[in-house]
């Protein structure tokens, strides 16, 4: 067969290898969401089904690419990112993102059910777009996830105050818009609080901050059973160290976070 | 919120638009599918129902995405093309290698129990890598396609024997595989015929050709229910154009195959 | 010596290599030469030695890059095209740039003295930037050089028209430009005609259409001593086919020149 | 005119801004600089006139660019360390590394006269190539510059010793490669010691450690006339401080250099 004929279009490939001694972020985002979350009857501000099943889908991710050394999500984004000196499919910028996006897409179908439950069958595939953004320093790299919490924080507040002036308040979604027009985030907790009496602070750190996904070292303690010098067999505890994906609902903005996971991020002077 | 101070981390993502007035191919891979096709018990050489869920699948990422001309599968390969002249994300490769990505793995666990029934639960979810590549001809665009359709012929060829040697013929697999090498076509199409009667040109062109995927125009005949200048109802046939997906499983190497459908792709001097 | 202890940051240079079969254009601008044909007296609106000293290095550069098959100059710039087929420093972009770039700029100082005499010394050495394009198809390639020469069209009618009215009107440059504001290139052809008596037509192509370096092949007849069978020495008149770098100062917009000079381009379809 | 018809030609340029909080390094290397050296008669192993021309090139090549922080050549090769933060150009890799390519071009033609008199005229114009090379850190940045001070060592080592067998001790060139296949370098510097008394340490800084550029801050006093309050006017002594180019032929592989000029490099975690 005239295979070879062809293959000079192998040629045409370019190289996108990531610039080495960067991080590698992947983010995801979800596409058409607005649609998508109404066609589901995700309730409104927040849907805490949802939320978990991108946390699980994320964890996915994370344990199919043990590179990636800590991931940020909110809403229906999250974002990945490989360590600096990973060598994974070569640092080939596509590979990677593609390998995520698919990664996480398919997981988010698979463990639907685990979410959603009967009651809300997922209708139709849904998608997600990604991109690869690189980061030299330390300082980016935490300025991004930053940028990303302030994000969250800014929409989540939003958001509370909008649906509860809808759902609470009576208000058209038209008037609580015009409400909100030019508002201030102390504005808006005064509005949560003495219209509502709720207290903005108290809520719940998974909206207001997001989840943070990080590798964590646990010792368990399994029995096995094993054969002693003189061949009767016993039952032994063994300690061994497991790595597993945990997730916080903490301030990554603040230096505190960074402090108590030295590990997470390599030595900028490398 | 001190959201402004961190967005300058926006600027480090970089553009990487697709060059003008060149098609822009999408292929997505299999990841780990040997593994795959094992545990999930997939019929050798060839799974009819996984063969079905890709195109499916495939399917699902054309309907969504209107610029694709032409999708090519074999194995646990997709190729999707992008027509010269597509604004699609704005050309941005990174936008369209994961949406394609992602839209293509939801669907194959979406679909999953369709294909593979109550018999075969799916596991775990899959993933599959994908790349971009331009190409600036028709020449090189058609060359590509040959370069694919060649190497399912190549595979499913020597798949065939080897699993006909083992399933009819009582070899091992290293056993097959030591019969096997250094053998050409002729030798192979031989073995086939000569020890187990099969004629290969006779299998399926699905096996032998692999799947591609366009659109075509179908006029429809609807009723509808109009209202009459006098008042009146009546039920009246419309009919329409509409443009499906269609599947073919024949040979894109010639010529014949595109002066069918000249349509698929553009004037090179454009 | 501790050399390989470094050599990895070897690993942090990309790839650039241009897409295959499609044209590659290095085009250079003057910097800053708005001070540099001031400081040199260049004569207004156009100065004869600079063009000329501009097709000089163009010349020097094509002849060092063979695989350069047309070139385009006017003002200040000039454009390269290498043939789609071309494996110059295997089509790497930044090689491709700088060498170009920096032999028209050494030539530039190299052949100051032949066209500017003793009366006009270069005062300080001048530089130029430079940028890769790549097109696929001829049509867009032949697009590129219409631009370059519809704007080398206006800018010049504009600048004849300016410099005659100050240089011929008595006009201030300030006055000169308010006169032209809103102008067409009927209206400028009409102010140079009836005010000036200068048919425009009439001008300098080499000013109208700017200079298109292209390969010429010629026969050339040379003189070679060569020995007869006989041991005697005769001299012999030798036709021999050599290739030239060609000036011309034609209209490139029309498909007249490229109807001329087929062997430009190479086939769309390749 | 139909200038906006082929303007459309503008959109096939594609970005190439440089990852930001990067050291951007472009590098130029002579081109075909063996048979030049030879058919300029430069001295072996080392042309002093030559090695001042190419620091006399680069300060003017730093010059022009201020954002350029530290320059190192050796041979016929010269890199320039642009800042981390620099925006000159946008960042754009085509317009920095073109830009240097030109102006280091053309001053090697202005100022050769200056360093060859006019014994050896230049014969025609000489040409560089260039390339871009990104680093995140400082360390990767000054292990750089050590990889390039390496080589500068390594291979003024062989030929000072390849050219001492040859003009001293009477050896072919043959002979001379011959014989040092395979020495190390305490070897060569033996050879050097025992067999033609020349202390390799002994040897001038700039052929051993090349040339280093860098900013330094001088002040000079200069005489100003000035207007006192009462209309008297009086030569002054004004102190100001000015930037000059200033070359070192020193080590940059240890810490102390970059300790002693703490000024050049920005911190990491920027």
């Amino acid at each position: 067969m005239a295979k070879s004929k062809f293959e000079y279009v192998r040629n045409f490939e370019t190289d996108d290898t990531c610039l080495r001694n960067c991080y590698i972020v992947v983010r995801l985002d979800g596409r058409n969401f607005h649609k998508f979350t109404e066609q589901h009857k995700f309730t409104k501000p927040n849907d805490i089904r949802a939320l978990g099943l991108m946390s699980r889908s994320a964890r996915s991710v994370m344990e199919e690419l043990e590179d990636i050394v800590i991931a940020y999500g909110q809403s229906d984004e999250f974002s990945f990112v490989f360590k600096r000196t990973s060598t994974w499919f070569k640092r080939r910028a596509s590979k990677l993102m593609t390998h995520v996006a698919s990664q996480f897409s398919s997981s988010y179908v698979f463990y639907w059910k685990e979410f959603f439950g009967e009651d809300q069958p997922l209708l139709y595939p849904p998608s997600f777009d990604g991109r690869v953004v690189l980061y030299p320093s330390n300082r980016n790299l935490k300025d991004y996830l930053s940028w990303r919490q302030a994000d969250c924080h800014v929409n989540n507040l939003y958001n509370t105050v909008f649906w509860t002036l809808v759902q609470r308040g009576g208000l058209t979604t038209v008037q609580a818009e015009e409400r909100l027009k030019g508002t201030l985030a102390a504005d808006k907790n005064e509005i949560l609080f003495s219209e509502f009496n709720i207290n903005y602070n108290a809520e719940s750190p998974l909206l207001k901050k997001g989840t943070t996904l990080i590798w964590e070292k646990r010792d368990e303690t399994v029995t096995k059973r094993m054969k002693l010098p003189n061949e009767e067999e016993r039952e032994v505890a063994v300690t061994r160290s497991r790595r597993r994906v945990q997730a916080h609902h903490c301030d990554v903005i603040g230096e505190q976070f960074w402090e108590e996971h030295r590990d997470i991020l390599e030595d900028d002077n490398c």
